[in-house]
Protein backbone atom coordinates (compact mmCIF):
# COMPACT_ATOMS: atom_id res chain seq x y z
CA UNK A 1 0.00 0.00 0.00
CA UNK A 2 1.04 3.87 0.37
CA UNK A 3 -0.21 6.77 2.37
CA UNK A 4 0.21 10.00 0.53
CA UNK A 5 -1.34 13.21 1.59
CA UNK A 6 -1.41 16.51 0.54
CA UNK A 7 -2.91 19.34 2.20
CA UNK A 8 -3.34 22.98 0.74
CA UNK A 9 -3.68 26.31 2.73
CA UNK A 10 -3.48 29.91 2.31
CA UNK A 11 -0.19 29.83 3.68
CA UNK A 12 1.32 27.25 1.33
CA UNK A 13 1.33 23.41 0.56
CA UNK A 14 2.35 20.44 3.14
CA UNK A 15 2.99 17.35 1.44
CA UNK A 16 3.81 13.90 1.95
CA UNK A 17 4.08 10.34 1.59
CA UNK A 18 5.49 7.46 2.99
CA UNK A 19 8.29 5.22 1.59
CA UNK A 20 7.48 1.54 1.30
CA UNK A 21 6.45 -0.33 -1.27
CA UNK A 22 5.82 -4.27 -0.76
CA UNK A 23 4.89 -7.04 -3.34
CA UNK A 24 4.11 -9.19 -0.60
CA UNK A 25 4.86 -8.87 3.01
CA UNK A 26 7.81 -10.61 2.72
CA UNK A 27 8.80 -8.37 -0.07
CA UNK A 28 9.39 -4.61 1.25
CA UNK A 29 11.32 -1.99 -0.05
CA UNK A 30 12.15 1.55 1.12
CA UNK A 31 11.29 4.13 -2.63
CA UNK A 32 10.81 7.74 -2.72
CA UNK A 33 6.71 8.90 -3.70
CA UNK A 34 7.32 12.30 -3.83
CA UNK A 35 9.54 14.15 -6.59
CA UNK A 36 10.40 16.99 -7.28
CA UNK A 37 10.55 19.49 -10.54
CA UNK A 38 11.91 23.01 -9.22
CA UNK A 39 12.98 25.95 -11.76
CA UNK A 40 14.02 28.12 -8.82
CA UNK A 41 11.86 31.59 -8.93
CA UNK A 42 9.79 30.20 -11.73
CA UNK A 43 7.87 27.10 -10.66
CA UNK A 44 7.94 23.90 -7.94
CA UNK A 45 5.92 21.31 -9.14
CA UNK A 46 5.84 18.16 -6.75
CA UNK A 47 4.61 14.57 -7.75
CA UNK A 48 3.47 12.32 -4.84
CA UNK A 49 2.56 8.56 -6.90
CA UNK A 50 0.65 5.60 -4.66
CA UNK A 51 -0.81 2.42 -6.79
CA UNK A 52 1.77 -0.01 -8.86
CA UNK A 53 5.64 0.94 -9.00
CA UNK A 54 6.57 0.36 -12.40
CA UNK A 55 3.44 2.56 -13.72
CA UNK A 56 4.35 5.77 -11.12
CA UNK A 57 8.17 5.25 -12.07
CA UNK A 58 7.21 4.96 -15.81
CA UNK A 59 4.68 8.63 -15.25
CA UNK A 60 7.49 9.92 -13.20
CA UNK A 61 10.63 8.98 -15.84
CA UNK A 62 8.84 10.07 -19.04
CA UNK A 63 8.21 13.58 -17.30
CA UNK A 64 11.57 13.64 -16.57
CA UNK A 65 13.10 12.43 -19.82
CA UNK A 66 10.65 15.37 -21.34
CA UNK A 67 12.84 18.23 -19.44
CA UNK A 68 16.51 16.62 -20.99
CA UNK A 69 15.38 17.01 -24.45
CA UNK A 70 15.78 20.12 -26.32
CA UNK A 71 13.14 22.90 -25.73
CA UNK A 72 10.14 22.49 -28.13
CA UNK A 73 6.96 24.32 -27.80
CA UNK A 74 5.44 22.26 -29.30
CA UNK A 75 5.78 19.20 -26.79
CA UNK A 76 3.97 19.50 -23.61
CA UNK A 77 6.64 19.46 -20.52
CA UNK A 78 6.42 20.45 -16.68
CA UNK A 79 8.40 23.33 -17.14
CA UNK A 80 6.72 24.80 -20.46
CA UNK A 81 3.15 24.43 -19.31
CA UNK A 82 1.40 27.90 -18.57
CA UNK A 83 -0.45 26.54 -15.50
CA UNK A 84 -0.63 23.72 -12.58
CA UNK A 85 -3.82 22.62 -14.54
CA UNK A 86 -1.95 22.03 -17.16
CA UNK A 87 0.30 20.16 -15.62
CA UNK A 88 -2.13 17.84 -13.83
CA UNK A 89 -3.35 17.59 -17.39
CA UNK A 90 0.04 16.17 -18.77
CA UNK A 91 0.54 14.31 -15.68
CA UNK A 92 -3.44 11.96 -16.62
CA UNK A 93 -2.20 12.19 -19.89
CA UNK A 94 1.09 10.14 -19.36
CA UNK A 95 -0.85 7.84 -16.99
CA UNK A 96 -2.59 6.91 -19.71
CA UNK A 97 -0.56 5.97 -21.69
CA UNK A 98 1.48 4.43 -18.84
CA UNK A 99 -1.16 2.81 -17.82
CA UNK A 100 -2.11 1.44 -21.48
CA UNK A 101 1.35 -0.10 -22.54
CA UNK A 102 0.68 -2.45 -19.32
CA UNK A 103 -2.64 -3.34 -19.13
CA UNK A 104 -2.55 -6.06 -21.53
CA UNK A 105 0.22 -8.09 -19.38
CA UNK A 106 -0.42 -7.05 -15.92
CA UNK A 107 -3.13 -7.92 -13.55
CA UNK A 108 -3.64 -4.48 -11.55
CA UNK A 109 -1.16 -1.55 -13.46
CA UNK A 110 -3.26 1.43 -11.92
CA UNK A 111 -1.82 4.08 -10.21
CA UNK A 112 -2.69 8.06 -8.81
CA UNK A 113 -0.74 10.97 -8.25
CA UNK A 114 -1.26 14.38 -6.44
CA UNK A 115 0.25 17.26 -8.06
CA UNK A 116 1.15 19.98 -6.79
CA UNK A 117 3.13 23.13 -6.66
CA UNK A 118 2.95 26.78 -7.75
CA UNK A 119 3.78 28.27 -11.42
CA UNK A 120 4.74 31.97 -11.42
CA UNK A 121 1.39 34.09 -12.43
CA UNK A 122 -1.27 32.06 -10.42
CA UNK A 123 -1.26 30.94 -7.10
CA UNK A 124 -0.49 27.53 -5.18
CA UNK A 125 -2.83 24.61 -5.97
CA UNK A 126 -3.48 20.91 -5.46
CA UNK A 127 -4.59 18.47 -7.78
CA UNK A 128 -5.65 14.41 -7.39
CA UNK A 129 -5.22 12.32 -10.61
CA UNK A 130 -7.51 9.39 -10.67
CA UNK A 131 -5.93 6.00 -12.05
CA UNK A 132 -8.68 6.77 -15.29
CA UNK A 133 -6.32 9.89 -16.00
CA UNK A 134 -9.14 12.72 -14.94
CA UNK A 135 -8.53 14.75 -12.10
CA UNK A 136 -9.59 17.13 -9.59
CA UNK A 137 -8.62 20.12 -7.27
CA UNK A 138 -8.57 20.97 -4.09
CA UNK A 139 -10.36 24.31 -2.27
CA UNK A 140 -11.37 25.47 0.09
CA UNK A 141 -13.96 23.49 1.28
CA UNK A 142 -11.52 20.26 0.13
CA UNK A 143 -8.63 20.99 2.05
CA UNK A 144 -6.73 18.01 1.54
CA UNK A 145 -6.12 15.04 -0.42
CA UNK A 146 -4.98 11.18 0.28
CA UNK A 147 -4.22 8.56 -2.10
CA UNK A 148 -3.51 5.02 -0.92
CA UNK A 149 -4.41 3.93 2.79
CA UNK A 150 -6.29 6.97 3.39
CA UNK A 151 -8.87 5.97 6.07
CA UNK A 152 -6.84 5.77 9.62
CA UNK A 153 -5.60 8.79 9.42
CA UNK A 154 -8.35 10.85 8.23
CA UNK A 155 -10.28 11.15 11.94
CA UNK A 156 -7.01 13.54 12.99
CA UNK A 157 -7.35 15.68 10.07
CA UNK A 158 -11.42 16.45 10.04
CA UNK A 159 -11.37 17.01 13.80
CA UNK A 160 -7.94 19.75 13.78
CA UNK A 161 -7.09 20.81 10.28
CA UNK A 162 -8.54 24.58 9.85
CA UNK A 163 -7.91 26.83 7.01
CA UNK A 164 -5.88 29.22 9.12
CA UNK A 165 -3.83 26.57 10.58
CA UNK A 166 0.42 27.46 10.10
CA UNK A 167 2.36 25.48 7.34
CA UNK A 168 4.42 23.93 10.61
CA UNK A 169 0.86 23.51 12.55
CA UNK A 170 -0.23 21.63 9.60
CA UNK A 171 3.29 19.49 8.87
CA UNK A 172 2.13 18.43 13.01
CA UNK A 173 -0.94 17.20 11.97
CA UNK A 174 0.30 15.32 8.86
CA UNK A 175 3.08 13.35 10.86
CA UNK A 176 0.20 12.30 13.15
CA UNK A 177 -2.10 11.43 10.43
CA UNK A 178 0.96 9.13 9.22
CA UNK A 179 1.65 8.03 12.73
CA UNK A 180 -2.17 6.68 12.94
CA UNK A 181 -1.88 5.02 9.42
CA UNK A 182 1.24 2.97 9.94
CA UNK A 183 0.36 1.89 13.50
CA UNK A 184 -2.28 0.23 11.69
CA UNK A 185 -1.43 -0.43 8.30
CA UNK A 186 2.37 -2.36 8.02
CA UNK A 187 2.21 -2.10 4.07
CA UNK A 188 2.67 1.84 4.88
CA UNK A 189 5.91 2.61 6.17
CA UNK A 190 9.35 5.09 6.81
CA UNK A 191 10.59 7.26 6.28
CA UNK A 192 8.39 10.09 5.52
CA UNK A 193 8.93 12.12 3.19
CA UNK A 194 7.63 16.13 3.47
CA UNK A 195 7.35 19.32 1.62
CA UNK A 196 6.63 22.18 3.72
CA UNK A 197 6.05 24.83 0.64
CA UNK A 198 5.48 28.65 1.61
CA UNK A 199 3.07 30.00 -0.98
CA UNK A 200 5.02 32.22 -3.37
CA UNK A 201 8.41 31.19 -2.78
CA UNK A 202 9.20 28.99 -5.99
CA UNK A 203 11.77 27.02 -3.83
CA UNK A 204 11.61 23.78 -2.40
CA UNK A 205 11.57 25.34 1.72
CA UNK A 206 11.58 22.75 4.01
CA UNK A 207 11.82 19.27 2.93
CA UNK A 208 12.24 16.46 5.34
CA UNK A 209 12.86 12.53 6.46
CA UNK A 210 11.34 11.26 9.75
CA UNK A 211 11.71 7.78 11.08
CA UNK A 212 11.88 5.79 14.05
CA UNK A 213 15.46 7.42 14.64
CA UNK A 214 14.23 10.92 14.39
CA UNK A 215 14.09 12.39 17.81
CA UNK A 216 11.35 15.00 16.57
CA UNK A 217 9.17 11.96 15.56
CA UNK A 218 9.33 9.95 18.32
CA UNK A 219 8.73 12.60 21.01
CA UNK A 220 5.55 13.93 18.58
CA UNK A 221 3.87 10.68 18.66
CA UNK A 222 4.81 9.46 22.34
CA UNK A 223 3.47 13.03 23.87
CA UNK A 224 0.54 12.55 21.60
CA UNK A 225 -0.33 9.29 22.51
CA UNK A 226 0.01 10.49 26.28
CA UNK A 227 -1.88 13.28 25.74
CA UNK A 228 -4.38 11.73 23.97
CA UNK A 229 -5.05 8.73 26.96
CA UNK A 230 -4.81 11.80 29.50
CA UNK A 231 -7.92 13.88 27.16
CA UNK A 232 -9.65 10.83 27.02
CA UNK A 233 -9.56 10.35 31.23
CA UNK A 234 -10.20 13.84 31.66
CA UNK A 235 -13.77 13.82 30.05
CA UNK A 236 -16.53 12.00 32.36
CA UNK A 237 -17.56 8.88 31.57
CA UNK A 238 -21.51 7.67 30.21
CA UNK A 239 -24.17 8.29 32.34
CA UNK B 1 -22.04 -0.09 5.95
CA UNK B 2 -22.19 -0.33 9.40
CA UNK B 3 -19.97 -0.42 12.70
CA UNK B 4 -20.34 -3.00 15.45
CA UNK B 5 -17.58 -3.20 18.17
CA UNK B 6 -16.97 -5.22 20.77
CA UNK B 7 -14.57 -4.48 23.60
CA UNK B 8 -13.33 -7.70 26.09
CA UNK B 9 -12.52 -6.63 29.31
CA UNK B 10 -11.23 -8.26 32.54
CA UNK B 11 -13.90 -6.12 33.84
CA UNK B 12 -16.81 -7.29 31.58
CA UNK B 13 -17.92 -6.71 28.00
CA UNK B 14 -18.79 -3.04 25.46
CA UNK B 15 -21.28 -3.90 23.00
CA UNK B 16 -21.85 -0.95 20.78
CA UNK B 17 -23.53 -0.97 17.13
CA UNK B 18 -24.82 1.78 15.26
CA UNK B 19 -28.36 1.84 13.62
CA UNK B 20 -28.24 2.73 9.96
CA UNK B 21 -29.17 0.07 6.86
CA UNK B 22 -29.06 2.01 3.59
CA UNK B 23 -29.89 0.07 0.04
CA UNK B 24 -27.99 3.02 -1.66
CA UNK B 25 -27.61 6.72 -0.25
CA UNK B 26 -31.11 7.50 -1.07
CA UNK B 27 -33.03 5.31 1.14
CA UNK B 28 -31.87 5.22 4.72
CA UNK B 29 -33.74 3.48 7.36
CA UNK B 30 -32.74 3.07 11.31
CA UNK B 31 -32.23 -0.82 12.38
CA UNK B 32 -31.62 -2.32 15.39
CA UNK B 33 -28.24 -4.47 15.22
CA UNK B 34 -27.32 -5.40 18.43
CA UNK B 35 -29.38 -8.56 19.96
CA UNK B 36 -29.49 -9.86 23.75
CA UNK B 37 -30.70 -13.28 24.27
CA UNK B 38 -30.61 -13.34 28.48
CA UNK B 39 -31.59 -16.18 31.28
CA UNK B 40 -30.93 -13.93 34.14
CA UNK B 41 -28.61 -15.23 36.27
CA UNK B 42 -27.92 -17.89 34.09
CA UNK B 43 -26.73 -16.80 31.03
CA UNK B 44 -26.66 -13.57 28.42
CA UNK B 45 -25.53 -13.68 24.91
CA UNK B 46 -24.93 -10.55 22.85
CA UNK B 47 -25.26 -10.88 19.23
CA UNK B 48 -24.01 -7.77 16.38
CA UNK B 49 -24.80 -8.21 13.26
CA UNK B 50 -23.12 -6.89 10.30
CA UNK B 51 -23.77 -7.28 6.44
CA UNK B 52 -27.01 -8.24 3.99
CA UNK B 53 -29.87 -7.83 6.58
CA UNK B 54 -31.79 -10.09 5.18
CA UNK B 55 -29.10 -12.61 6.13
CA UNK B 56 -28.44 -10.94 9.51
CA UNK B 57 -32.56 -11.34 10.33
CA UNK B 58 -33.15 -14.52 9.17
CA UNK B 59 -30.10 -15.41 11.71
CA UNK B 60 -31.46 -14.18 14.50
CA UNK B 61 -35.05 -14.95 13.71
CA UNK B 62 -33.57 -18.20 13.06
CA UNK B 63 -31.77 -18.34 16.67
CA UNK B 64 -35.15 -16.71 18.42
CA UNK B 65 -37.41 -19.34 17.24
CA UNK B 66 -35.31 -22.34 18.25
CA UNK B 67 -36.01 -20.48 21.66
CA UNK B 68 -39.72 -20.48 20.74
CA UNK B 69 -39.92 -24.12 20.38
CA UNK B 70 -40.67 -26.62 22.87
CA UNK B 71 -37.62 -27.52 24.68
CA UNK B 72 -35.73 -30.66 23.41
CA UNK B 73 -32.01 -31.67 24.22
CA UNK B 74 -31.36 -32.84 20.63
CA UNK B 75 -32.01 -29.34 19.23
CA UNK B 76 -29.19 -26.92 20.10
CA UNK B 77 -30.15 -23.29 21.13
CA UNK B 78 -29.06 -20.63 22.64
CA UNK B 79 -30.32 -21.30 25.95
CA UNK B 80 -29.04 -25.18 25.92
CA UNK B 81 -25.33 -24.74 24.30
CA UNK B 82 -23.14 -25.40 27.28
CA UNK B 83 -20.28 -22.70 26.42
CA UNK B 84 -20.19 -19.50 24.36
CA UNK B 85 -17.57 -21.39 21.66
CA UNK B 86 -21.26 -23.60 21.37
CA UNK B 87 -22.68 -20.41 20.49
CA UNK B 88 -20.66 -19.15 18.24
CA UNK B 89 -20.60 -22.22 16.52
CA UNK B 90 -24.58 -22.22 16.46
CA UNK B 91 -24.26 -18.44 15.42
CA UNK B 92 -21.73 -19.75 12.41
CA UNK B 93 -24.18 -22.76 11.39
CA UNK B 94 -27.38 -20.70 11.49
CA UNK B 95 -25.47 -17.84 9.13
CA UNK B 96 -24.52 -20.79 6.68
CA UNK B 97 -28.06 -22.05 5.90
CA UNK B 98 -29.05 -18.89 5.67
CA UNK B 99 -26.44 -17.45 3.44
CA UNK B 100 -26.75 -20.58 1.25
CA UNK B 101 -30.42 -20.23 0.83
CA UNK B 102 -29.51 -16.88 -0.26
CA UNK B 103 -26.67 -17.30 -2.94
CA UNK B 104 -28.33 -18.09 -6.02
CA UNK B 105 -30.46 -15.47 -5.65
CA UNK B 106 -28.49 -12.62 -4.63
CA UNK B 107 -25.37 -10.41 -6.12
CA UNK B 108 -24.23 -10.21 -2.36
CA UNK B 109 -25.85 -12.03 1.13
CA UNK B 110 -23.01 -12.15 3.10
CA UNK B 111 -23.15 -11.28 6.55
CA UNK B 112 -20.86 -11.52 9.38
CA UNK B 113 -21.54 -11.31 13.75
CA UNK B 114 -19.64 -10.86 16.54
CA UNK B 115 -20.85 -12.92 19.70
CA UNK B 116 -20.59 -12.43 23.21
CA UNK B 117 -21.41 -12.78 26.60
CA UNK B 118 -21.34 -15.14 29.47
CA UNK B 119 -23.24 -18.75 30.46
CA UNK B 120 -22.33 -19.57 34.02
CA UNK B 121 -19.52 -22.07 34.67
CA UNK B 122 -17.08 -19.97 32.21
CA UNK B 123 -15.86 -16.31 31.99
CA UNK B 124 -17.29 -13.85 29.62
CA UNK B 125 -16.25 -14.12 26.05
CA UNK B 126 -15.84 -12.59 22.98
CA UNK B 127 -15.95 -14.13 19.54
CA UNK B 128 -16.30 -13.16 15.44
CA UNK B 129 -17.94 -14.75 12.80
CA UNK B 130 -16.68 -14.76 9.91
CA UNK B 131 -19.25 -14.80 6.44
CA UNK B 132 -17.95 -18.35 6.28
CA UNK B 133 -19.38 -19.40 9.26
CA UNK B 134 -16.26 -19.76 10.87
CA UNK B 135 -14.81 -17.86 13.54
CA UNK B 136 -12.29 -16.48 16.15
CA UNK B 137 -12.22 -15.72 19.96
CA UNK B 138 -10.74 -12.20 21.58
CA UNK B 139 -8.15 -12.52 23.63
CA UNK B 140 -5.44 -10.53 25.98
CA UNK B 141 -3.85 -9.76 22.92
CA UNK B 142 -6.35 -9.12 20.52
CA UNK B 143 -9.05 -7.22 22.82
CA UNK B 144 -11.63 -5.93 20.80
CA UNK B 145 -13.24 -6.68 17.48
CA UNK B 146 -14.81 -4.53 14.65
CA UNK B 147 -17.22 -5.14 11.82
CA UNK B 148 -17.96 -3.19 8.69
CA UNK B 149 -16.15 0.07 8.67
CA UNK B 150 -13.52 -0.59 10.55
CA UNK B 151 -10.50 1.44 10.06
CA UNK B 152 -11.57 5.14 11.13
CA UNK B 153 -12.70 4.40 14.60
CA UNK B 154 -9.69 1.89 15.27
CA UNK B 155 -6.50 4.74 16.01
CA UNK B 156 -8.08 6.12 18.97
CA UNK B 157 -8.54 1.75 20.45
CA UNK B 158 -5.06 1.41 19.89
CA UNK B 159 -3.89 4.37 21.61
CA UNK B 160 -6.38 4.22 24.54
CA UNK B 161 -7.52 0.99 25.10
CA UNK B 162 -5.87 -1.13 27.78
CA UNK B 163 -6.26 -3.96 29.50
CA UNK B 164 -7.12 -2.06 32.87
CA UNK B 165 -9.67 0.17 31.14
CA UNK B 166 -12.78 -0.14 33.36
CA UNK B 167 -16.26 -0.52 31.81
CA UNK B 168 -16.88 3.30 31.67
CA UNK B 169 -13.64 4.08 30.53
CA UNK B 170 -13.91 1.81 27.89
CA UNK B 171 -17.59 2.73 26.67
CA UNK B 172 -16.18 6.14 26.41
CA UNK B 173 -13.49 4.69 24.08
CA UNK B 174 -16.13 2.91 22.05
CA UNK B 175 -18.43 6.40 21.58
CA UNK B 176 -15.02 8.41 20.29
CA UNK B 177 -13.97 5.49 17.76
CA UNK B 178 -18.10 5.52 16.49
CA UNK B 179 -17.55 9.38 16.81
CA UNK B 180 -14.59 9.27 14.50
CA UNK B 181 -16.07 6.61 11.99
CA UNK B 182 -20.08 8.67 11.70
CA UNK B 183 -17.56 11.69 10.76
CA UNK B 184 -16.26 9.95 7.69
CA UNK B 185 -19.33 7.28 6.18
CA UNK B 186 -22.24 8.72 6.30
CA UNK B 187 -23.47 5.28 5.67
CA UNK B 188 -22.57 5.10 9.84
CA UNK B 189 -25.39 6.48 11.30
CA UNK B 190 -27.14 7.10 14.93
CA UNK B 191 -28.30 5.83 17.46
CA UNK B 192 -25.95 4.00 18.84
CA UNK B 193 -26.79 1.21 20.86
CA UNK B 194 -24.53 0.27 23.57
CA UNK B 195 -24.37 -2.41 25.94
CA UNK B 196 -21.90 -2.10 29.14
CA UNK B 197 -21.97 -6.09 30.56
CA UNK B 198 -20.36 -6.35 33.88
CA UNK B 199 -18.01 -9.66 34.37
CA UNK B 200 -19.90 -12.04 36.30
CA UNK B 201 -23.61 -10.55 36.76
CA UNK B 202 -25.33 -12.48 34.08
CA UNK B 203 -27.79 -9.76 33.35
CA UNK B 204 -28.35 -7.07 30.60
CA UNK B 205 -26.61 -4.13 32.75
CA UNK B 206 -26.39 -1.16 31.20
CA UNK B 207 -28.02 -0.41 27.80
CA UNK B 208 -28.03 3.41 26.38
CA UNK B 209 -28.93 4.81 23.01
CA UNK B 210 -26.93 7.31 22.12
CA UNK B 211 -27.54 10.40 19.11
CA UNK B 212 -27.61 14.00 18.22
CA UNK B 213 -30.62 14.65 20.76
CA UNK B 214 -28.53 13.41 23.79
CA UNK B 215 -26.59 15.58 25.72
CA UNK B 216 -23.87 13.51 26.82
CA UNK B 217 -23.00 12.59 23.43
CA UNK B 218 -22.74 15.82 22.36
CA UNK B 219 -20.35 16.90 25.19
CA UNK B 220 -18.09 13.99 24.99
CA UNK B 221 -17.50 14.92 21.30
CA UNK B 222 -17.36 18.34 21.41
CA UNK B 223 -14.99 18.33 24.57
CA UNK B 224 -13.19 15.74 22.98
CA UNK B 225 -12.80 17.72 19.10
CA UNK B 226 -11.50 20.70 21.23
CA UNK B 227 -9.38 18.42 23.75
CA UNK B 228 -7.79 17.09 20.45
CA UNK B 229 -6.90 20.72 18.99
CA UNK B 230 -5.60 21.81 22.33
CA UNK B 231 -3.27 18.70 22.76
CA UNK B 232 -1.85 18.95 19.18
CA UNK B 233 -1.61 23.14 19.31
CA UNK B 234 0.46 21.83 23.14
CA UNK B 235 2.76 19.61 21.00
CA UNK B 236 6.04 21.39 19.07
CA UNK B 237 6.37 21.89 15.79
CA UNK B 238 8.42 20.01 13.32
CA UNK B 239 11.92 21.35 13.87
Amino acid sequence: MTYCLGIILPAGLVLASDSRSNAGVDQITVVEKLTLFTQPGERLIAILGAGNLATTQAVITTLRQGLDAPPDPDIRTLFNVRTLFDAAELVGDTLRVATSRSTPYVEEASASFLVSGQIKGEAHRLFRIFPEGNFVEASERAQFFQLGETKYGKPILDRALARATTLDETAKLALLSFDATMRSNVAVGPPIDMLRYTADSFAPGQRDKFDEDNSYWRDLTGHYSEGLVRLVESLPPPP
